[in-house]
């Protein structure tokens, strides 16, 4: 019986958006190799690879340094259902779409939440945040390192050190910063840290690497309450990646190769290299864009390098724009998200799609879609302005 | 700075354990296409098409027939804590390593748990546990379809049929059956179900293809709670799956690739033809290892074809021979879980993994092993009661 459908080809997209980002041929490649089983000796050495490699990411000595089985939006989950206990105190810090799917997941675990509230756009204050963990004493601290829905980087340093006077638990998202600026989890007092693959670490989407200390581990482990998610108990979790090797899921073993190849590549390329990569397409990209008249939505000070909100001009459709640069051009960038939508783009340079070709052809088809839209930039001044920008390296 | 892991090299296994299976290799190819971003209507068109396949293989007319985001036990995790409220009376039927990790999760839902256990190599006994679901008037009953801890196959419509009397719903586990073996979920008053895609899938793992009719989603929007797990809530995966396509998690792209193959196979072989391939090297497989002295766990009518189960013989050192079989033939066989524990051998025939080829080959590995180990079988019988199923048809 022949099949309904064909076999899939999908379209070259050159991905410029909150991510996923592209994948370098190698993380690719080692996708397509034959699967081990989970329990198989080989693999376990795989693991251990992994989770060496992971550790000089989150720049951390954390024992438990692993990869949930499932999306960034896992390890938000596993970091947030293992640490925080019904009634515990919980203060967040929100300032952004992912502030508050954190605020969403705290609730369903039965916390008594505090909001510590900023306009998407800002980050939060760290000395109004301090007073709020003053005057509620939290069990756990939340805040998202890097707001992916604002582009705007939060100030973890001030803010742990003020949970931890308290003796509260710090938790950090660093789904967007992880691999494209430093995470420093332990200089900086991070308890328990999560992340993703698909975008500043370079591999496709499906694992989210995290991380737990000692003192993370001790509350998880003195819980009243069993934990409420078996997928992603992380004491389970650690039972399955660390010594005992006991049974737990089926590891997404191609994921697991692939993440090894792109940490691989992290390592090749040095972090310190990789962070100033990072920034100097950054300071290229937004040059340009201010050239054309598009304006960021952050404070310079608090702009993360590898995700770039800028306003979009009066009268310029969002949609047809980004229709436009995808079907002409290939170039995927992302859409405002929640009070942002129709607001913003949320343009993505993260691992391997952060490069100076990347950059300039973004530049040069946004300025040629603009002029077609009726927007008028001054002609060559985009690519004129990142020019000079990676001239001066 | 040069990497301090070298690329990985994995071993070609031939996995006959409880999955992962082997990938054919047009699956593997798609695994390292480029990926598409989550939100591209290139991908949505592609999902569609996943979803149309999976009602196929599920033999069912559920709209809401999509994926989780995770591995197998993610799929498990999404049936019962999306419909099973705390405080809601749940009957388990429980016979294996699978029906415990049930009862584990729905306790953590918070819910009124009753066992109806059956020793670990057995089937429940429908009547007995109609008589349990009548006692208990339970909200949801939930079994295991195809128990991968022991081999047995459970009596999937006599216990809906009393489930349903009370308006229970039903939840089945079909990890190990669904593909090689038929689920007729519609058929057979299946509620909500849940898989894998590495096993009779014949895909790497990482998702977990569910099934909800819309009388377990009546229930779940009726819930006077939030679901537990914001990860896996199915009225926020259902947004991102049908018509409004709101994004949820970032998709794992390329295991969505994948399966959107393995399905295509499937058609192409035609289910019918998929099962009786399954059952056909079932009954060489089964022929040859009692020709060689192996007795099966279950009774002959409760025997699943993709999972077999055989007592390890008495003196034989159950570690030693699967690390043979691993280390001298590349053959990957499972061993027994929980007090199963080093008294049974699971050997998987699963998608691509179940093929003649593979059968023979087991046999003759493990009857070499054996003999070298001290374990006279009778030589050549093995292979000649396989070979005698396979000339009849």
């Amino acid at each position: 019986m022949p099949t309904s459908f064909r076999e899939l080809n999908p379209p070259e997209r050159i991905l410029m958006g909150p991510g996923p980002s592209n994948v370098h041929p190698r993380v690719l490649r080692m996708m397509s190799l034959s699967p081990l089983g989970h329990m198989d000796p080989e693999f376990f050495k795989i693991m251990d690879e992994v989770m060496v490699l992971l550790r000089q990411v989150f720049q951390t000595e954390n024992r438990l340094t692993i990869v949930t089985p499932g999306t960034g939006s896992s390890g938000m989950e596993a970091a947030i259902c293992n640490v925080v206990e019904p009634d515990d105190r919980v203060v967040a810090c929100v300032a952004g779409y992912f502030g508050e799917r954190v605020c969403d997941m705290v609730e369903r675990c039965g916390a008594e939440l505090t909001r510590k509230e900023a306009p998407w756009g800002s980050a939060v204050n760290p000395e109004r945040a301090a007073k709020v963990i003053d005057k509620v004493k939290p069990d756990v601290v939340i805040l998202v390192h890097a707001e992916t829905s604002t582009g705007v980087c939060q100030p973890v340093e001030a803010i742990s050190e003020a949970a931890h006077r308290h003796g509260a638990l710090v938790v950090a998202d660093a789904v967007t910063s992880l691999g494209g600026s430093p995470t420093k989890i332990d200089e900086r007092g991070i308890d328990v840290c999560y992340s993703c693959t698909q975008k500043c670490i370079g591999a496709p989407p499906g694992l989210a690497p995290v991380s737990f200390n000692e003192r993370a581990m001790e509350k998880v482990r003195a819980r009243k309450t069993k934990i409420r998610n078996w997928y992603l108990d992380i004491t389970l979790l650690e039972k399955y990646w660390t010594q005992e090797r006991s049974y737990h899921h089926t590891a997404p073993v191609n994921l697991v190769y692939a993440l090894h190849e792109a940490l691989r590549l992290i390592e090749q390329e040095g972090l310190e290299a990789r962070f100033k990569r990072h920034e100097l397409n950054h300071r290229a990209l937004v040059a340009g864009l201010e050239a054309m008249g598009l304006s960021p939505l952050p404070r310079e000070e608090d702009r993360l390098w590898m995700l770039n909100t800028m306003r979009i001009p009066d009268g310029v459709d969002d949609a047809v724009v980004r229709r436009r640069l995808l079907v002409e051009h290939n170039i995927e960038i992302g859409s405002g998200l929640g009070q942002l939508k129709g607001k913003i783009w949320r343009i993505g340079i993260m691992g391997y799609s952060c490069n100076p070709n990347n950059v300039l052809l973004l530049l040069s088809a946004l300025e040629r879609i603009l002029a077609e839209e009726g927007y008028k930039a001054p002609a060559g001044a985009a690519i004129e302005a990142a020019s000079k920008v990676y001239s001066q390296t």
